[in-house]
């Protein structure tokens, strides 16, 4: 008797071969999947009817800041440097673990009801955001935020911080929390603090999750600072390799595009954020050619404002075209990789998800594609990229368990959880603005 | 006694002091808007409960291709000319009345369920496009696409099209169908076509849809043909003017904008196609630097793949700001501008519709904002523009009409729409294969 039968869904496996299944079967025991397959007869605890829906390996989201749920919308629409001093800094200073967890949360139903079953997360009170994770039901790498502006002591306590968290909270419920170093930037972090944070990685045998050459102005504060580019003092200083999962890697020269290469470090495209910060547009299509598994991720809720995967894969898709004037780059093929097996990958846990393969752990998704802007339907992969959001997502299975059903979350209240974010968001402003 | 009373919403106007009502009403009598504020207290025969609702003019969609809903998905991520004569025109040669029809009906419904309350339409076989409108309940400003190519026996027979178009259809369904004429574009319409075209829009005050600038490659055409860049040449012989609403105004120079601004032309902004072709960035900012009310479109399911405007608004925030490296154009406000009361000048209807002003027609939507991605509220236009999709979209009212309340369509069977949408569309891939 399996636990959980879904059939006669179109299944799109993104194994190797990626295989789609007009109609077939997925079946899953305890964490794990055990069929794949045109026709499956088993018997199951549950039986999930997929006819008219998509069955997808569950995306991943590889780069964002959960908790930031609290700060949608707070600002939008202005210069970086006065974005962050006049409004972001000055809330994240008012900030209390409590938020965190109110906001981890938000940000993990946001997830769950637009079909993203894995995330990496970087921010502050990251304990607090794994309780989070843990009561979703969602699969996360969390990692916090180092920034030490080369302070000795800062260094010393914010590297303390990321450790206890690796100590405390990998391999938490049933393995669906890993962890992660997370020195924030090369501009944030110095020489020595990447150093330390390396050498804590290796003996910790866990990823390091960074900001790279996201904008032209952190390109040329770092000109300044070490006479060379991002990219190339990162690797000067011996930091990359193939554990660095790296945000952003907007501003790149061919040259760097080589070196993450060699090193077999793992980029992540922000297209939204990239956009809305007014950053620039990464390489991607290059760094694809040059086999790069580029990963995809929203980015955090301030500046994006949403944490939708599916929106994200169609800014994906569209912004390389209009940039190279190529209508051919980042096809659509391509895009789901990108939110699927390469997410996997960059997270270090490619042997396990990204694919619906026998062996691989069940984070899967069903897309109810009998929707008008779906219709009519000739091709599954074009429609999943160009034409749903979110809210197509009808079910959500993570770790063998499910989720999400009928787009009712199981795992929690949902309606609590929106008062309380409300209310937190609201008390964390009054709070900026008492401290003025 | 009122028709419709929309009670304790979160009520934006649009009207010319963008007034935002936190907690207002919406009263409606007949196909009217008889009364907007904070608290209205009459009786009406439907009453519809708005609290944690966003009320808001309908959206105008203003360029597309409706029918072509039928083609989506069947070609992305190729290079115009292949995209065009092996997928599109095959295709398109093969199009029957009734799958028009059938097309029209799945994107008035996809429009209906994303917040579209209006939309200008050019295409084939208008007058079936007509009979789907009509019995959708939204409303349309149709053209039939005129491509004459200088041969003068097509020229007669395809104005004669157009002509007939207007006749028949302009007012029909209590004025919610207009007409317009539709001479494509400069490269496929002879001057002569134009002239004619411009004369008969004036005898029958209709305006004219067409395409101005969308490409590199047709500005290559016109200069060679011509010797004048689109706009100028379009200038040069008489063509602009008020009444002409231009669809994608991509490939402008400085001069040419000045010419659009100083002749009232509408040009409309189709931001996700101009990506996926691949054709360039349109100067938006500066359109609207220069004093011109620019308007919002999807463009065709073929070249999108959907008809959100939402999402569209997103991607038109987004866009200019990452090609100018500035985050301050483009700002949500001048966007849900745009999708409203830009949309509806740009169809010649700024006195009747774009947003809720007592007098005008009663066309708006109740957009639902207890949403995981809708919260904390703290900037509800922010997230409309950034975090919101159509299917948030809750109520749906046209020329006071409830078409949709609750998600669920009023004026036709939405499942029976799906199923002859595919049908049609298998058929129609059946036979370009089979004249092969």
């Amino acid at each position: 008797m399996a636990d959980v039968l879904i059939k006669d869904g179109r299944i799109i496996t993104m194994d190797p071969q990626r295989h789609v299944l007009d109609r077939g079967s997925v079946v899953i025991e305890g964490d794990k999947i055990v069929s794949v397959g045109k026709e499956v007869k088993v018997r199951a605890d549950t039986v999930i009817d997929a006819r008219g829906k998509a069955v997808l390996p569950g995306l991943v989201n590889a780069h964002t800041h959960l908790s930031m749920t609290l700060l949608r919308g707070v600002a939008d629409d202005m210069e970086l440097d006065p974005w962050l001093k006049t409004k972001i800094w000055p809330i994240e200073k008012n900030l209390r673990a409590e938020d965190c967890y109110v906001g981890a949360l938000l940000g993990c139903l946001e997830m769950i009801k637009s079909g993203t079953t894995c995330f990496a997360d970087q921010y502050f009170f990251m304990e607090d955001v794994a309780r989070a994770v843990e009561k979703a039901g969602i699969r996360g790498v969390l990692s916090y935020g180092i920034i030490e502006q080369g302070d000795p002591k800062k260094r010393k306590s914010e590297i303390r911080v990321g450790e206890k968290l690796v100590k405390t909270c990998h391999g938490m419920a049933n393995g669906r929390i890993l962890t992660m170093f997370g020195p924030h930037a090369p501009y944030t972090c110095s020489p020595e603090c990447l150093a330390q944070v390396k050498e804590l990685a290796k003996k910790y045998k866990v990823g390091i999750h960074t900001h790279i050459a996201e904008s032209k102005w952190e390109v040329g504060e770092i000109i300044k600072k070490y006479g060379k580019r991002p990219v190339e003092h990162l690797d000067a200083i011996g930091f990359l390799g193939p554990e660095v999962l790296a945000a952003h890697c907007v501003q790149l020269t061919g040259q760097e595009i080589r070196i993450l290469h060699d090193r077999g470090v793992k980029p992540v495209h922000n297209p939204v954020s990239n956009m809305k910060i007014a950053c620039g547009v990464s390489p991607v299509p290059e760094m694809l050619a040059a086999g790069i598994p580029v990963a995809l991720g929203t980015d955090g809720a301030a500046s994006n404002n949403a944490l939708d995967m599916f929106t994200e894969m169609k800014f994906a898709a569209l912004l390389n075209k209009v940039d190279k004037f190529d209508p051919t780059v980042m096809p659509a093929q391509s895009v789901l990789e990108m939110a699927t097996v390469n997410g996997a990958r960059a997270l270090g846990l490619g042997e396990n998800l990204g694919s619906l393969e026998v062996g691989k752990k069940a984070d899967l998704i069903l897309v109810d594609l009998r929707k008008p802007h779906l219709t009519p339907l000739s091709n599954v992969i074009s429609h999943l990229v160009y034409s749903a959001t979110g809210s197509d997502v009808d079910t959500v299975i993570v770790d063998g368990k499910v989720i999400m059903q009928g787009r009712r979350v199981l795992t929690f209240e949902e309606d609590k959880v929106l008062k309380e974010a409300q209310k937190a968001s609201d008390d964390l402003l009054a709070r900026k603005e008492a401290a003025k």
